[in-house]
């Protein structure tokens, strides 16, 4: 019983710092399954995986990351749609990109460890499949590149254009299915099962748009590895590739995420016939936090 | 609030126009799925996904279609078959059509953007895989052939009858499971789970009929990228390839779907003991429209 | 209604009919999906899918065979195993023989149609994957043998001993599994689900046991199969390989599933505590026949 | 009813026996399919099945192990970390290790049966896939390697420190996933699906974290197979490859499991908040075992 009663010590009262423990836990969840498959196919040139252990690795990274932190991955985006207050925003986003950037450095310390170097005294040899496949040189491009373990990269027929398109479409697509799968009206899924739904939905969004530029669909899991991969040892050149690829993950996804949320409204949602109780708890509803997985649509206040 | 009462000005009361809709925005999604996926193995050269990834496409492309609209996936073979009105017929064909070519032109938006100048004041160059693929040729035949990634062609060994006789027997497979699936007497799934295994049901159709002319199993799955092909610079071809094959996914699947329903009455349904209550209510049900997935069977009036 | 009142005419009120019916449609959907499945992999030399299609064909070939006649892949089981009546088990056996021998013809009219020649009255060229393939010839051996795809053979390697004792294995860990699937004082599993999940057992299976001797773990499943091929033109060869294989898949299963119910039933099942309803009802159990999945255990009279 | 009678007389009324059963099923499940899947790619080159098969294998290898022993293969981590009371753990230890030795058994009795010889007066001629594969010669490095069939080994580049971190870090990600799954107050799965879900995590575990020590992230999954090849033909090379890697994966799943534990503890469940009925039961649930799945979490007494 004592451990458990000093838990209860730790126990904190601030529902945004609940929150965002939550968020950070969760996106780290996420990049840990999702980057660490991509880590593995790449460093044993597809002997343990192909391209769809990766699209598995990012989909029940999403699983098990709404189960962790419910919520996690479509507040993500949702946060920027309005759908929580805009105080909060810088708060979400701070912690998410804080838990990407520690699962990128689990995955490091997995795969690679010469960027470890420096905080430890002497020089130890742990694992290095990073160093063993890449022959010692930590490059973004070229046969032996690493940088893309960590965040995506265009194709080398892509445009900075193309990829906005592709970056729209992807998240488009996600919140289309994301409504689809939380609108009661339409659904009725059992609540428990909806992360594994939305974890088969980044699954088809990787078979189906994955090779352009490597579907990251959300802000937080691209610039929080972008930036280890700074640090540890890649430098400037992760944010130079593709033209400063780097800002169309960020910006792309917002604009996708506003598009499919229109296009399921307009074709789908604006028609459910209203029942009479529904229009006075709606009012209520768009001024008030609702605990579960949100899924229910999005309003801007 | 005033993004809400926006959208419930643009709320449409006319049933018939929104169910149009929802198969329109159903049948996009998964031909956006669907479609994607092949589109990416085939510009990869199989590096980003195998034939599996397409299968997968396709069965969660159904699995999140019928999600968004559902019953959509079913009712398109189901209006075929007499189980909504004839007068709605029309319409419904025509917004799946419109769904499917313009999930094609967003496929192709995504991997082929040389289809979209004439569109553009000035030369874009956006994203271009089919174009780095296929060296600039657009062709229906041959080892770089790009037709295929939006409808499908019989393989060299096929007539046009073996054509029929496939596409007979994987829709009447098709029926025979989605029957079952919706049979309360026999299978009691959770109605959210339904389109789950619909997907399932597609993805192991894609394993086991899919190498001899690449499973349309749906009239409008097929016709609808085949006419955006046409228009987009493919030509005539797209119709002429394989003895003009493309009637056979319009015709095949009609006569596979009767088939595949009247097997699964005569063996199983028919003879389900019937309750006194279900023997007055089955003549009601036969003239109203059901809510849901209506998936327990067809009528003929 | 007229279609749905002539239904009603050809409604069978004799319940062994019925069940009879329902196994045949059942092995059917089993052998169509898993059968093409090994057909599509052979015929395009696993370019349009690779073992693990195959796995996944089986896989849900069983789970869609449970949805359509609910309880034919365990009953094909537990037939032999004295749940049901004996007098019941020839009927069943030669229904499920019959709907095993009906899917490997329908998996032949779509994979290849020489055989179909003789009911022709002139030459018709269909499709014909196993023709292109094979270069002509149906060899049961060799690099270009398709009998494979209709019934298992043993891997060079393994004597007849060996593949009893792999079957034995198969069949043992099926029942297992599917005893605990079954067993409601150990897993809770909601009805609809238990065909899903039988599934996912055959799917492992075949990822784990399927290389000595093709997994048959069933009679039923590869004697149907192997009539047709020694039928349509593989010819006595079908029985004659691997030292006369064929009665291995046969009787090995029946003490496989002997043995996987022996154990679960002493390590687990027996040691459940009663309760006292229980006590007196499980009398009456064990002469009646039971409605459902029928997946709670094996009694012998 | 005689047999079910003989089955009632075998009944055993001892609950820490009857446990010891369930887990020593349980633990043979999962290697029987586990193990299974390793050996299948291992000796046939990868034709039948590739690493995500052997992905598949463990994680319905753990799925079906849960059904047939609910709770044994969390249980197998949570008894070393005190869940249960301290005195039962050597008897769980024993038969968990037990199970794992003879699922190897049985392994081996598939795929080679050289070792098997010992037990037989004449020299029979079974299976042998091993001995076809390796041409005789029981290796435990190098490339036709088997006793990795059995247990896990490093990679070459991985040093034994950096096995620790990996097989910490695989640890600390089951755990977190499965308390978020059975964390009732965060995400209301279906108890009768969270085997299914703790199996995804094991394939998600594989596909990002297996490459470089092969993901044990259980002593018993790893010592009790190491223990049958030491006897069975492959000798002491089986401790002592790998810089003497066999105490890794028994030693630092422990530690993973406890870090796992303390960051869910800390970062999520601590923060609930509590219901007044909850902090009375609370104290009650630490002193008393509980049925069912018992993924609530881990108390220290």
């Amino acid at each position: 019983m004592s451990f458990r009663r000093l838990l209860r010590k730790c126990q904190i009262r601030n529902q945004l710092l609940r929150e965002c423990l939550a968020e950070c836990l969760g996106v780290y969840v996420l990049i840990l399954f999702g980057c660490g498959s991509v880590a593995q196919v790449t460093t044993t040139q597809e002997k343990k995986g192909q391209y769809l252990s990766i699209n598995l690795g990012f989909a029940l990274g999403v699983t098990f990351g709404v189960f962790v932190s419910r919520g996690v991955s479509v507040s993500q985006l949702l946060c920027v749609l309005g759908r929580h207050p805009w105080k909060k925003l810088p708060f979400y986003i701070f912690f998410q990109v804080l838990g990407a950037f520690l699962a990128a450095a689990t995955v490091a310390l997995q795969y690679y460890v010469h960027g470890y170097k420096c905080f430890c005294m002497y020089d130890v040899t742990l694992a290095d499949a990073i160093q063993a496949f890449s022959g010692g040189e930590l490059t973004v491009t070229g046969p032996t590149a690493t940088a893309g373990i960590f965040s995506t990269f265009p194709a080398d027929y892509l445009s900075v254009w193309g990829g906005v398109v592709d970056q729209v479409i992807g998240t488009a697509a996600l919140l289309l299915g994301v409504l689809a799968i939380g609108d009661q009206k339409n659904s009725s899924i059992p609540d428990g099962l909806q992360p594994v739904l939305v974890g088969a939905l980044v699954l088809v969004i990787g078979t189906s748009m994955g090779s352009n530029s490597g579907y990251a669909i959300n802000p937080a899991r691209d610039i929080g590895p972008r930036l280890f991969t700074y640090i540890a040892g890649w430098g400037v050149e992760v944010f130079r590739a593709g033209s400063w690829w780097w800002w169309v993950p960020i910006v792309a996804p917002c604009v996708g995420a506003l598009l499919g949320t229109l296009i399921y409204e307009l074709m789908i949602e604006a028609h459910h016939p209203a029942s009479p109780s529904e229009l006075q708890t709606s009012c209520v509803e768009a001024t008030e936090g609702k605990p579960g997985l949100e899924l229910e649509g999005v309003k801007s206040d």
